[in-house]
C-alpha cells in the first residue's frame, strides 16, 4: 500500500477551496447533497456527492462530504464487530458445522460479508445475501469477489423482507444465517425477518443459524448509570421536566466503565427459539435479591445458541465482545432487602424488552 | 412523585395491543409517524405521535412511540451533559463573574436551560436563548418557568442564525453564553454561529463566554483504537475493501477504556480566540516522541477558557468529565522513534479537524 498517496489524500480533504462558483455542476450537485444531509436523507446525500466527485476532474475534491455522508449510513461499530475474534470464530465453528455441499443458504444482513464468506467455504453450492445499506452492499461485494467466491455468493441490495424466491433466490433455502442481534436480541428486527423468512424463504426443515437465544437480566446499584439518563437538581435548579426526554427502553454501554454493585444474581428473562414464532410476551418472575439496596438499572445480556457446543454472549463478563450491555434505568431506584424476594416483570413486543418492578404494573397483561 | 403511577405507565408500554383498526383516525396518525420514523423525519413523527396521543382516551397508549422519537431527536448525551458537575461549576462561576444587572444575554444552544438560569440568578436583566430542536426548546421552556424565571428568560424554538435584533431579542445583547462545543471544539458548528453572533447580534464590545479554547494532540500507539475504524483480515478473508467506509475524521470516545500508550507529548494544535474570526488553517508542526512506536491514532481534547481563572477541560485525565476524547485514527500506523522529531500538520475548516504526517501531505496549503 502506497503510504505516501493514502496519507495525501487524507490531509487534502481540508484544504482550503476557492469561492463556490454557481456556474460549476459539482457546486450544484454539492448543495443538493447538503440539503439531503441536512434533511438526514444520507443514502440521497452519498449519492449526490458521488456524482460530484465522478463529475469533477479532482477525484477527491469531495471526498470529505463523501465520507460524512458514510459516517451516518455506517456505523462505527461495524469496525468492531468485524474485528470481534470470539464472535467471529464462533460464527465460523458453527457454519461449518451446519452448512455442508448442495446448500442453498441465505444469509440476512451481509454486513462485510463474513457470514456469506464463511458459508462459501463451508461448501455451500449457492449463498444468497441481503443487506439494506446500499454503500455496505456493495463493499461487501467487492469484498466477495476480492476473495474469489463472487460466482457462489450474490448480495443483494435489500431488506430481507423484499427477497422474493423465484427472484432473488432460485428456490427456498435450506440453511438460514443472520447476525442482526442488537445488545438485547430483537432491536435489529430479528423477530419480523426470521418470520418472514420462515413463512416465504426456507425450506420447512431448514437449518437456522442460530438455533436459539436467551436474555439475561440483573438489578444493579449504580447512581453512575443512573445519571446518564435521569437528572434531577442541577446547581440548585430544579430539572426535573427534562424526565420527559429519558429513555424509557434500554440504551447500550460498556458496564464494567460505569461503579455498580450487582443486588441480584443474574436470571434468565427470556429464552427465544428462532425456528418458532415468537409472540409479544409479559413475565412475571420473582427474584431474591443477594445484596441489599437501590436499584437504578437493570442490565441485560444474551446468550446465543449458535450451533451444537458452540455458544456466543456480551455478558458484562465477555471483555472481549463488541457488544455492549443494554442497559435500561429504573425512572425512581427500586429499594431491594437481601433475602426478600419480590417480584418484577419483563415483557417484549418482539422487538423491545423492558424490565420493571412487579407491583407497579398492575395492569400488564401476563401471558 | 408517585412511584406507582410512574412504573405502572412505564410498564404499560409493552402491554399487547389489538388488532389494528383502520377506521380509527389513532391508527392512521400512527401509521404517518412509523412512516416518518422510516424517512428519519424525527420531529414529523414526534408531532404526529403526539396528536394521536391527544387524540385518543387511553393518553399513554403511544408513549412508546412517542419516547422512540424523542431518542431520535435528544441524543443521551444531555442527561450526562446536565450531571457534569465540573462543567456546570465552572459555567455558574464564569457567568457569575461576567453577568451583571443590566445586561442583555444572549444563550446560544439552550439544552435543559442551564447557562440562561445561571445568567438570570448572576442578575441579567434579560436572557434570549435558542434551541434548534423543538421539543427540547420546549422543556426548556417548562424548566424556566418551574424555576420562576419565566419573565427574564425568552426561550426561542430555532438556530442562532436565525435570530434577529428587534423581533427575537429587542436589541444587540452585551454578553454571549454558550456551550456548544464537542470533543474537539469546533464539530457543533460553533465557529458560523459565533461569526454570525459577532455580525448581527451582540454589541461591538460584548463580553463572549468562552473567552477562547485551545485543542491539544498526543499520538498514541493502541492497536485498539485503531480496530475502531480499520479491518484487515478476518478468518482468513481480506476485508481491505471496507476502508472505504472509515471515518476519515475524529469519533468520540473515553481514551482510558482502551490499551494504549502515549508516544508523544501532548502539544497544542489550535488557540481560537472567540472573539475573532476563525478562519481556516492548516498548521506545520514539529514534534519529538517520548517513546518508540507505532502510532495508531491522535488523541484530542480541549481547553476552554471561560472567563478569569476558570478553565475547562476534557483531557483524559479529566475523568469527571462527560466529554469524551477526539479519537482519529491513522489510516496506516506510523512508526515514530523516540528523540528524533518528525513533522506533522493540523488543520480544521472552520469546523472539523485533521491531524496526520507532515512528510506525506506535501500539497496541503500553509498558512
Amino acid at each position: 500500500m502506497n503510504l505516501t498517496a493514502t496519507e495525501s489524500t487524507h490531509l487534502d480533504l481540508l484544504t482550503p477551496r476557492g469561492p463556490a462558483d454557481s456556474a460549476d455542476p459539482c457546486q450544484t450537485l454539492l448543495a443538493l447533497g447538503e440539503e439531503a444531509m441536512a434533511q438526514r436523507q444520507y443514502e440521497r446525500a452519498y449519492d449526490l456527492f458521488s456524482s460530484a466527485a465522478r463529475f469533477d476532474a479532482g477525484a477527491h475534491r469531495f471526498r470529505r462530504e463523501i465520507n460524512r455522508a458514510v459516517r451516518a449510513l455506517v456505523p462505527r461499530w461495524h469496525f468492531g464487530m468485524m474485528n470481534d475474534a470470539e464472535r467471529n470464530q464462533a460464527y465460523a465453528k458453527a457454519i461449518q458445522q451446519v452448512v455442508g455441499e448442495d446448500h442453498l443458504v441465505l444469509d440476512i444482513g451481509t454486513g462485510a460479508g463474513l457470514l456469506s464468506l464463511l458459508a462459501a467455504r463451508s461448501g455451500a453450492s449457492r449463498v444468497v445475501t441481503c443487506e439494506a445499506v446500499d454503500v455496505v452492499a456493495s463493499t461487501a461485494r467487492e469484498i466477495v469477489k476480492q476473495n474469489g467466491y463472487a460466482d457462489v455468493v450474490t448480495v443483494v441490495s435489500s431488506l430481507s423482507t423484499d427477497l422474493r424466491v423465484g427472484v432473488d433466490l432460485p428456490r427456498r433455502a435450506d440453511v438460514l444465517v443472520t447476525e442482526i442481534f442488537d445488545c438485547a436480541l430483537l432491536g435489529e428486527f430479528v423477530v419480523p425477518a426470521l418470520a418472514h423468512a420462515r413463512r416465504e424463504l426456507l425450506t420447512p426443515d431448514a437449518v437456522i443459524l442460530p438455533r436459539s437465544g436467551r436474555l439475561f437480566a440483573q438489578f444493579v446499584e449504580s447512581p453512575e448509570l443512573h445519571s446518564l439518563n435521569h437528572v434531577g437538581e442541577v446547581d440548585g435548579f430544579d430539572f426535573r421536566p427534562f424526565a420527559s426526554l429519558t429513555s424509557l427502553e434500554y440504551f447500550s454501554t460498556t458496564l464494567s466503565n460505569y461503579r455498580h454493585r450487582p443486588l441480584t444474581e443474574p436470571v434468565e428473562i427470556f429464552r427465544f427459539d428462532f425456528a418458532q414464532d415468537i409472540e409479544p410476551t409479559t413475565h412475571h418472575m420473582d427474584i431474591t435479591p443477594r445484596e441489599s439496596g437501590s436499584a437504578h438499572a437493570v442490565v441485560m445480556w444474551f446468550e446465543l445458541d449458535l450451533a451444537e457446543g458452540v455458544t456466543l454472549s456480551n455478558s458484562p463478563s465477555d471483555t472481549g465482545s463488541h457488544w455492549k450491555q443494554a442497559i435500561q434505568t429504573l425512572p425512581e431506584p427500586w429499594r431491594l432487602e437481601k433475602d426478600s424476594p419480590l417480584g418484577f416483570r419483563a415483557a417484549h413486543d418482539g422487538q423491545r424488552v423492558l424490565v420493571g418492578p412487579a407491583h407497579a404494573v398492575p395492569h400488564t397483561r401476563v401471558r
